[in-house]
C-alpha cells in the first residue's frame, strides 16, 4: 500500500488511533482547525518545540522509524523536563518525500506514541505535507508548572554546587558507532547506541527536583556539557568551574574510549544529547537535595562542580590544574 | 555577511528583537529550554501548527521572504480565527540551506513580526536548524476562547444558512500569475495575487462571530470551499446545497477568467487558500448575525447555501439543476 493510495486524511486516521489517551481536559482533538484544551487555574502553560531535518539530524537508512518518532518527542519532553514541567500535549508536523513507506511513518508514530503513553502526553493535532526528498518532522510540545516551581536557566548562583542526574557522553560514543557502521548489538555497545537513539527524558527527575523548590537554575544537556552549561553561565551572568574527575563516565564510555583511543571527557563537554539535567543548588542544600533524590530514584546525582564568579567556565584536572572551557556544543550556522 | 559568521545563537539574537510585544502574561520568552506564559482564567488553550517546506509550498525565488514569513503565521492565525479564538503565541521553527541569505531570513522574520504585531500576538520561541536543499518552515501558534464561545466543525444543522466573510477563488487566481510569470502589478492583477501571498487572516470578523453565541459549526477556507465545506458536512453528519451564482466572486477573478478562459466557479471550489471563513447559523439567527456584520465591519457577508440532510454536497446552477460537489481540495498525498 502507498499513501497515495489513503491520501493524506486517511492517513490522518490511520495515525489518530492511540492519541488521545488523557481525554479529561481535552476540548478538541485531531479534526477541527485547531486543538482546544483547558489547563488547570494557576498554572504556567510551557512550549517549545524542536525540528528534526532528514541528512542534517538523522540518516534514514540508520535510524528506525519508531527510534526517530521516540527521540524527536523525547528532546521536547527534556525541555520540559528542564523548566520542571509536567508535559501534557503534543503536535506532530512531518513533510514525506515520496520515498518513504507508509510503514516506516507508521513506525514514527509508534515510536511517538510509546513514549507519549509512558508520560501521559496526548497527541492533539499537527500538520501532515508532502516533501521533496528529506523527511521533515517537526514536535511541539505543551505542559504546565506552577509559577513558585518554574525553573530557568538565569538563577545560578556564586557557590552553587553543579549537579547532573546522568552519565555525560554516552550519546556522542553511541553516535560514532552508528556513523562508521560498527556493531551495536554487543552489551557493551548497546547501551551506548540507546543512549543515542532512545534518550529517556528525565520528566520525573525534573518534577521532584523542582518540587523541592531549592534548585536555583537548570538546563537539560543538548548541546553538550560545556555548551549547555555556558548557557547558564551566561544567563546567570555567573562563572563555573567543574573537576574533570567527577564528571560522571559510564563504564560503558571508559571501554569505549580505550577501545577506540578518545578522550572521554572530550565527549562529555562537546557531545551533547544525553538529555540528563544538569543543575544548580545551594550548597547548603546539596547534600539534602543529592539524599532525597537518591532515596526517590534509587540512582544518584552527580556533583561535578561548583558556580564562581569568574564569568567563564574553567575545568580543573586531577592534578588541580585549570584551563578555561570554550562552549563548544554544536552550533547549526558555524558548521556552514 | 553569512550565517556561519554570527552563528545560531548570533542570529537567534538579531532576530529575537521585537518578537515579545505583549509582555504581561509572559514568564519566559525566547533563551530558555520553553517558553512559559500565563493563561487567563477559564480560557481554553487553543494550539495549531503548519508547516512549510520550499518547492512543495513555496518557491523561493518567486516568494519575497516578507511573504513567506507573512504567510507561514496568518495561515495559522486563520486556524484560531476559525476556532473564534483570540490568537496569543507563535513558535518559529526554521531550517536553512547553506544558499539562503541572512537578509532573506531577516525578511521572513520581518514578515512574521508585521502580522504578529497587528495582532498582538508574541514570538515566544522556535528552533532553528540547517537544512540540506530546502528551506523550511514550521510555526505553531497558540490561542485562547471562553468555552463557550468556541467554534468547531462539528455543530452544522440541517436549515442552516453557510455564509462566507469573503471572495472565494482570488488566491487561485494568484497562483496561476505568479506560476506563468504573468505580470502582478497592474491593480486587477495586483489584488490576486497579494489575495495568494499575503492572505489577510479573519481573526476580528471570527471573534465577532463568536461572540454572538449563535454560530453552529465554522472552518476556514484553506482547502477549497468544496473540501471544506465537505469537512463541515462529514463532521456534523449533515449535508448542503451552494447556489452557484451566490458563491462570491471578485470583480478581478471575473475579468481574470474572461481573459484566461477560467470557470471562476472552480477557482472558488478547488481552489483553496483563500482563508476566508466559512460558517453555519440557523436560518432564524441569519439575517441577524448578517445585520451585525455588516454594521460591525462596514462589509458584508454571503450566504451562499443551505445545510441539508442528503449526507452529501449539490450545486445548484441559475437554471436550478443540481449536480453532486465531490470535495476536490488538495490532497498532500494523492499527488504522489
Amino acid at each position: 500500500m502507498k499513501l497515495r493510495d489513503i491520501g493524506e486524511f486517511g492517513f490522518i486516521e490511520r495515525i489518530s488511533q492511540g492519541c488521545l489517551i488523557r481525554p479529561d481536559n481535552v476540548v478538541k482533538a485531531i479534526g477541527d482547525d485547531a486543538a482546544a484544551f483547558k489547563t488547570a487555574a494557576k498554572q504556567i502553560t510551557l512550549v517549545t518545540t524542536d525540528l528534526l531535518v532528514e541528512r542534517i539530524h538523522f540518516l534514514r537508512k540508520a535510524t528506525s522509524g519508531f527510534s526517530l518518532g521516540y527521540k524527536a518527542l523525547a528532546v521536547n519532553l527534556s525541555d520540559i523536563a528542564a523548566m520542571g514541567g509536567t508535559a501534557r500535549e503534543a503536535f506532530v508536523s512531518i513533510a514525506v518525500p515520496e520515498d518513504c513507506s507508509i510503514q516506516y511513518l507508521e513506525d514514527i508514530y509508534r515510536g511517538i506514541k510509546s513514549l507519549a503513553a509512558e508520560f501521559d502526553v496526548n497527541i492533539l493535532g499537527g500538520d501532515t505535507a508532502h516533501s521533496t526528498v528529506d523527511l521533515i518532522l517537526n514536535i511541539a510540545v505543551t505542559g504546565i508548572v506552577s509559577k513558585s516551581e518554574i525553573l530557568s536557566r538565569d538563577k545560578a548562583r556564586t557557590g552553587d554546587v553543579i549537579f547532573t542526574t546522568g552519565f555525560l557522553g554516552d550519546s556522542r560514543a553511541g553516535l560514532h558507532l552508528i556513523l562508521n557502521d560498527i556493531e551495536t548489538r554487543s552489551k557493551k555497545h548497546r547501551d551506548l547506541y540507546e543512549a543515542h537513539i532512545l534518550p529517556h527524558p528525565c520528566l520525573r527527575e525534573g518534577r521532584y527536583l523542582a518540587s523541592k523548590k531549592l534548585i536555583h537554575a537548570a538546563i537539560d544537556v543538548s548541546d553538550g556539557l560545556s555548551a549547555d552549561l555556558g548557557h547558564i553561565v551566561k544567563q546567570s551572568r555567573v562563572g563555573a568551574a567543574v573537576y574533570a574527575e567527577r564528571i560522571p563516565i559510564s563504564q560503558n564510555l571508559q571501554s569505549f574510549s580505550q577501545k577506540f583511543h578518545f578522550d572521554p571527557i572530550e565527549f562529555a563537554l562537546a557531545g551533547g544529547e544525553d538529555y540528563v539535567l544538569l543543575f544548580t543548588v545551594a550548597a547548603s542544600d546539596a547534600s539534602r537535595i543529592a539524599h532525597g533524590y537518591q532515596k526517590q530514584f534509587n540512582k544518584p546525582l552527580f556533583a561535578i562542580g561548583e558556580i564562581t564568579d569568574s564569568g567563564s567556565i574553567e575545568l580543573i584536572d586531577r592534578e588541580g590544574n585549570t584551563k578555561p572551557i570554550i562552549p563548544s556544543g554544536w552550533d547549526h550556522f558555524k558548521s556552514y
